[in-house]
This record gives structure tokens, C-alpha cells and sequence, in this order.
């Protein structure tokens, strides 16, 4: 951490919020609400954590209005404590700026195009006729192939790979180890051995989107595969080609959608779930963590699939009678009915 | 694309394919039947794209003998209309040929050796005593350990490692980002404490294999990891040690084979499925997705296991019963049975 | 592998190990007890490979007590033979050892310290204030970006990615495609878009640590992520943000831990297997592969959720009845009850 520091009433007019209790000293970091010390802010929005405010040790304590009178030190009263946290603790988020220019040890094309307030770090790889706009930062170590663009302002951490025709919109975020633009998984069986069927399309990534570590997501067969803008997808998430992804809509670790899936805008999707392919999910559709979507869902809501965890023990009787659960249901049909 | 383009008889001939309606114009790309627009090639093979062929503005589509009556374009009949489209569409896909060489900030071991032919790409690295053959294409940012063989016509696609003792045959695809030959999970408790088990064991890759990107593949512990020839692995598939996979076997994405597991030829295991260690499943055998395999199949068929997605309301309800279905089936054998 | 041989009775003392028969020949090297030639050490520890014992070519068998009477050749008797190998094969584990000095290719920033007994391997990057502690190895195509600290002993094998502010402790070694530290997945929901909530924690691994490929660990929003000392990471697990994970606790491959979990020591994790966020899980847990953990759990012992692989006949008939499994429990209960 830097040494910037805030005083409270500053912090309380930039952001429109109310400072409650009298502000004496400035803040210079984050803490949690359980381990903050004086000079630290920390926030309440989870109830479950409203046990530790009337310890709290905090120089201020962001929370909504209703928590006010517990909190033992100033507090700054937000509607939405975790969006005011959020913005107030980018204040103290140190990131480095890359100064513009191509690293020494940087491989370019000639025919590609590099801004000349981009920053391509040392190691990288650009492919011919690709192009890095205005103020993007291309982290040491990745590779772009072959007719890619990189929008202004974007971000790619480290050993990112753009593979081919991959377009990225303004201010996208892509972490270590994503792979954009691969190859759909696209084969025809043809006497007995796998053909490939050629991918001759790209991925199209919309402006504020956001892609995980490790995250993959194939470039389309015939058309492209979409991300509408601020799209948020988490880590070693797998998409495949055609997929088309709403805006704003949420992904967390580990997901898997497959080819020509299309998925509204807002949904949230828990991790490790997995849609099988060529369905539609409508806007606003949560899917609980480990679920599997194999048809088409048109009514926005939440949506779970299957068993809870019990001990090993319980688990296996259960799961031996869930092999003949149809006959069981079979059998109740057949045995004498109560009479009314 | 590029401006390659083909008469409609000259396709016919070339893929063996019967051209019925009058050819007019040559064609230079592809496109769905829904968007295609003269010009280019559309295929129908899924039933369920039957409703765009009466309105298709394609140039020509490729389909089924029954469908040519309601095409209003010129078709060509083909017994697996997407197996021809795979072949038809690759005329059109414009692979960049990479120039064979060494590029100048590669760096390659002493020890290893490169075939005149093969093309090693920027920021690569060559370890010991490994050999790349004729042919052969090392991308942007690969590294390839020690004692590995990249065989004849290979492609690493970019940013692709072989750890060590990873032997590739002929014209095997590797997509970025993807690991073999790395350490499998071999552990044994000694004491309180974890103690590796070395891994002395390599990956062996048969001919015209593919592997996804961000797919994981373990080196063996005393013998090796073995794909026969023509496995085609999607993107983030971890293969533990000493698995063994058959020829023309396919998985999707997100797969996850235990240590010693051994799958036949031929089978299609869907996406995020996974199968625990030292088991054997014959072959032909399709699971589907997100099942777990816990073990050995010696018949061939499809097998699932997991619930159907449902609203969480109802899910909640059903799942909690599951935690007591023996309980349930217990009393159920205790109910009065229906008399005859 | 390379030639150093031992002769029999130098390996039962070097281990503490009771020699029985007759030493002959010196070994070179391991295999499988089915496989073994003479000449090769082979172990016998999962009874189920006991059938190959009495028909073995090995030079020697490392086996317990019990099952040195069928052993048609020299054996080394051992309380837990898997332990034993390990510590035998590691022998014949032909592991390079690199030279020490940062390799020209190195782009090492200019604040970084490498100790001069580190060896850092070609085309890797160093980023400001990062350190290499005595005896590291950094093997190709590694990043470390800003603030990290590599310890003594540690082996980043090749291509692993340490974002920003992680400390790694002594003899942790972290396989390909490996990403610790990128950003956790903090999101707030502000006006209809996303908005960041900045990631200021970093990640802190203890000694003896394992980290397999491609597998990810994000940094903390507050706090640090954390692996207590000896926690083993197969590959293609994802670590969200502030978990914190106990000594000697394991987990196979594909696991997905979401943020703020908290997990004891001694636990095993299956592949595959998930926990939702914001969960306690005490010491000596063992979770089946692919099962989900959605709420914390206090008593030691085996957990599982799922359903059992079956036909897909089968299980569509079974599943097709859980949709309904609370209408039946139900129904159930209004049946005439067995009069006593």
C-alpha cells in the first residue's frame, strides 16, 4: 500500500454519502469491520457480520442507515454499503501505470498496429494486421495472433493468448492464462475417424466485459461467439463457440457453456454449473452452483439441480434407492388408497 | 477472408457430391442457411434448421436427398451434409503458413534438434535433448521441456508446454495454453506429512490426436499416459496419470479422468464429466453431461447420473426428501399391500 | 532415465527396510510389479494387484509382512510399501538441475532481487520489488509481476503466472499454466452495471506447498488468501479470493473452492468436488469427487452428494420421478398406515 490518505468529509462529498459521529483522524486503507484499526475504513453489508460492529475498531464503518446507531466510531451511511466500499477502496488500489511504448523484448508484426499510448510488455507476441488501441496495457507475456483487435483502454494482466479474430471492446479486463479465439470443438465422424470442421469464425467481446484466469472461450464456427457488454466471467470457464452471452450477465469459477448456447442479460450463474448446447436461457435467470441446464429455460427465476450433501453413510442408502426410484414410485401406485 | 472461390460443378466433383438446380454463380465463403446470402455455401444437417430452407438466399446448400425438393437455391446432395460442409468449408479457411525456421528470439537447447522444415515461432524455448520433426509448427510462446518429440506435421497452436518425456505423434493439434507432462498428483502420507511419489513416466500422443486449450495432461509414474490415435480431446480437460484413452475417442469440455483410468475407442464423454481412478470402461460407451463415473463399464450404451434442472422452489423441496429416500422406501415396504 | 544402479542390500539399509532372499543383481529402476524385469524395483501395496505377485520378474518387491511368503523373488519388507517407493524411485528420479544465474533472456525489473544461487530460466519476466530467495528455480516462460517473494527451495516449473503480492514459503513448487494472485471475482451491482470492487490482499503459501497445473488462486479483497504449510493442489482447482485453506489438506483435480471458505487440515478433497462461499470446514474432512458442500460442517468424517452412474434408460425414469419426490413423500403419507 501507498501512503494516500483521506479525511472523512471528503469522502463522505465525493461519493454522496452522510458521515455520522464526529470524524477526527484521516483514513489510509481498508480492513475487514472485525480487524480494522483507526485509519482504516471497513464496511457492514452482510448482516452476519453485523456482530462485530459494536467492537469495531474502524476509523469509519460504511453502512446503512438502520446500523448507525450500533456503530461505536464514525460511520458514512450508504444505501448500498458494498457498491460505496467498492468505490471508496479503489482510492487505495495501488495499480501500477505502464508507461506507453513496446518493450524491447516484444515481437510485432509489422503489419500489426500499436497505439502509441499503448504499453506492450516485455515477452509479447502480435500477430500480422492485429491492432492495440488508445491506452491499452498488454501484460508481459501474451500472445496475440492473427487479425485480433485490442480496444482503448483494455487490460490483459499477463500471458494472455488471443489466438485469431478475436475483437475486444473498450475497457475489457483478461487475465493470466485466458485463451480467446481457440478452435471450437467442431468434428464430423467420417468412416470411422474425426474430421474437422474448419472455425471460420471469431469472438466478439463487448465493451466492460471482464474474463477470468484460465477462462477459454472458442472463437465461433460460421459466425462469431458474443459477449454483450459487462459481461463478468470468473476463472477457468470454458464457452464454446456460438455461444452468445447478455449483458451484464454474471459467471462465477468454473462454468461451462456449450456451443450455440444463448443466455440472456442479468443471469447469474453459479460456478461449476454447465449448460448443455444450442438451448436458450431468458434474461434474469439464476442458476444455483453445480447445476446442469439441459433444456431451454423462458421464465426468469432460480433454477437448481442436484442432491444435498450428507455424510457418506446417509448418502449411499439414499443414492441405492434413488436407482430405483421408479419403481418405488411404480409400486405406491398400486398399493390400496386411503378413502375419504 | 481471402478471395478464394469456387464454381458449384467444380465442388460437386471435387467432394463427389450430386449438384441439382442451375449453377449461376461461383462461391466464396460459408454461412448459416438462416443468414447465407448468394455467394455463399449453407449446409443443413439438424432437423431442427429444416423451417430457414424455404427462404434461404444461399448460393448453394448442402443437404439430405429428401430435402432438395424444398430447396429454393441450388443444393448438392450429400449422405452426411455436415461432413461435407467440414470438407467444403476448409477451401475456405485461410491458415496462416508459417515459414519453416527458427524465429531469432526462440531459445533452443544445444542438445535439441529442429527438422529444416519445421517452423519454431517467437519466445519459444526447446529444452534438451527434445526433437521437433518435419514439419512441424511450435507457436508464439511454447515451451517445450526436455526429452519430448513434437512428431511430423504437428501444430502447437501458442503458449502450449510439454513438460518432459512427452512424445506427440504425427500431425497431433495442441491448443494454447494446454499442459502435458506435468507432475501427476502421485502421494503417499509419511509421518504426518505429504512425500511425493517421482513421476518417471511420460505422455505418449498417437497420431492426429487434438487437445483443447487449458487441457491438463499427466506424465505417467513408472509407465506412461497413453492416447491412441485420432482422441479428441476440448478445451480444460484434466487427464491424470497413467490414464489410457482409446482411438476416436471424444470428450468435451471440463472432463476430468482420475489417475490409471482406462476408456476404450470410440466414446463420447460429455461435457464435466468425470470418472474416478482405476476403472475400465469399454468401448462405445457415451456418458453424458456432468456424470460421475464411479465404476468399471464393460457394456456399451449411454450412462447419466445427477437430477434434472427444476425451479430451486421445487428443487429445495424434492432434495430434501432425497436426504431420507430410505427412510421413505423403509416405510413404504411397511404400508398395507393391495390385495388381488 | 540414466544409469546409477544400487545394490540391494545398500537400499534395505538406507531405508530402514528388511531385506529377504537372496540379492543378486543391482536394480537401475522402477516398474510395474506386472511389468517389472529383473533389475527393476516393483511395490506391492493395493491388494488388488496381488495377483501379479507370484508370477514377477522384478528384481526386487517392496511389500508388506504378509505377503513376502508369495514373493518368488527378493523382497523388501516395509510398513507402508507406497511410502517405501516413493522414497526408492526417488533414486532414479532424473531431475535436471539448473545452473544458477538468470538466463539473457530474463527481463528482470531493475527493484527485483534474484538471489545469486537462483537459477531463472529463459523468456521470464521479473516485475518491481519481486524477490527470488537461495536455490529457487524459475523455470521458462514464468511471470512474476510486482511485490512477490519466491522462497528458498521453490520450483515454479515453467509458464506459471504469480500476479502481485504473493509470497510463496520454502520448497513450494507450482506446475505450468498455474495463476496465483490474479484479482478474485469482486463484483457490486451499482446502477445496472458492474462495478469493481478493488482486490488490495495478496496470496501467502506455506512451505511445502503444491500448486498443479493450470490451477488458479485469486488474491484477497482485504485480507490474504491462504495455504497453511504442506497443502497439496492438484491440477485445474480454483482458489476464490480469502479462502484459507489448512495444513496437509489435499485436493484432487478440478475442485472449485468459492471466497471466504475456510477449510481445516488433513482434509481430502475428490475431484471435482465444490463449496459455495463464506462455509467452515473443520480438520480431517473428506469430501467424494464432484460432490457439493453448501453449508459448513463440524464433524469429521465422509461427505457425499449426487446420484449413481446408471443407464441412461435407467436413470431418465429415475430422474423424471425426483422432479415429483416430494408430491410422492406426500402422498405417501396419506396411504392407510399397517395396523400393528
Amino acid at each position: 500500500m501507498i501512503g494516500r490518505s483521506f479525511e472523512l468529509p471528503e469522502l463522505a462529498e465525493r461519493f454522496g454519502l452522510e458521515l455520522k459521529g464526529s470524524a477526527t483522524a484521516p483514513v489510509f486503507g481498508v480492513a475487514t469491520i472485525e480487524r480494522a484499526a483507526s485509519g482504516q475504513v471497513a464496511f457492514l453489508a452482510n448482516p452476519s457480520y453485523r456482530k462485530h460492529l459494536p467492537e469495531t475498531r474502524a476509523g469509519v464503518v460504511i453502512l446503512r442507515e438502520e446500523d448507525a446507531a450500533s456503530c461505536p466510531v464514525p460511520c458514512l451511511i450508504a444505501r448500498d454499503p458494498y457498491v460505496a466500499f467498492a468505490k471508496i477502496a479503489a482510492l487505495f488500489d495501488a495499480v501500477p501505470e505502464p508507461s506507453p511504448g513496446i518493450h524491447a523484448s516484444a515481437v510485432v508484426a509489422a503489419s500489426a498496429r500499436v497505439a502509441a499510448s499503448a504499453a506492450v510488455g516485455p515477452l509479447v507476441s502480435i500477430g500480422d494486421r492485429s491492432v492495440v488501441e488508445d491506452g491499452a496495457v498488454i501484460g508481459p507475456g501474451c500472445v496475440i495472433g492473427e487479425d485480433c483487435t485490442v480496444g482503448a483502454g483494455c487490460e490483459l494482466i499477463a500471458r494472455v493468448t488471443l489466438v485469431t479474430r478475436v475483437r475486444l471492446g473498450r475497457r475489457v479486463r483478461v487475465h493470466p492464462g485466458a485463451v480467446l479465439g481457440a478452435e471450437g470443438f467442431g468434428l464430423a465422424m467420417d468412416a470411422g475417424h474425426w474430421i474437422k470442421v474448419p472455425q471460420l469464425g471469431g469472438v466478439l467481446i463487448g465493451d466492460d466485459c471482464e474474463i477470468g484466469a484460465n477462462t477459454t472461450i472458442d472463437r465461433g464456427a460460421i459466425e462469431d461467439t458474443v459477449l454483450e457488454e459487462d459481461v463478468r466471467l470468473d476463472n477457468q470457464i470454458q464457452i464454446g463457440h456460438n455461444v452468445r452471452i447478455g449483458a451484464h450477465t454474471a459467471m462465477a469459477g468454473c462454468v461451462a457453456i456449450a456451443g450455440s448456447t444463448r443466455i440472456g442479460r442479468y443471469c447469474l450463474i453459479g460456478g461449476g454449473a454447465g449448460m448443455v448446447g444450442h438451448i436458450e436461457i431468458c434474461d434474469k435467470v439464476l442458476i444455483t452452483a453445480m447445476s446442469l441446464v439441459t433444456h431451454s429455460i423462458s421464465e426468469p427465476g432460480e433454477y437448481s439441480s442436484g442432491t444435498p450433501i450428507q455424510s457418506s453413510r446417509d448418502w449411499r442408502r439414499n443414492a441405492a434407492r434413488f436407482k430405483h426410484l421408479d419403481e418405488l414410485a411404480r409400486k405406491i401406485a398400486t398399493l390400496p388408497q386411503a378413502k375419504d
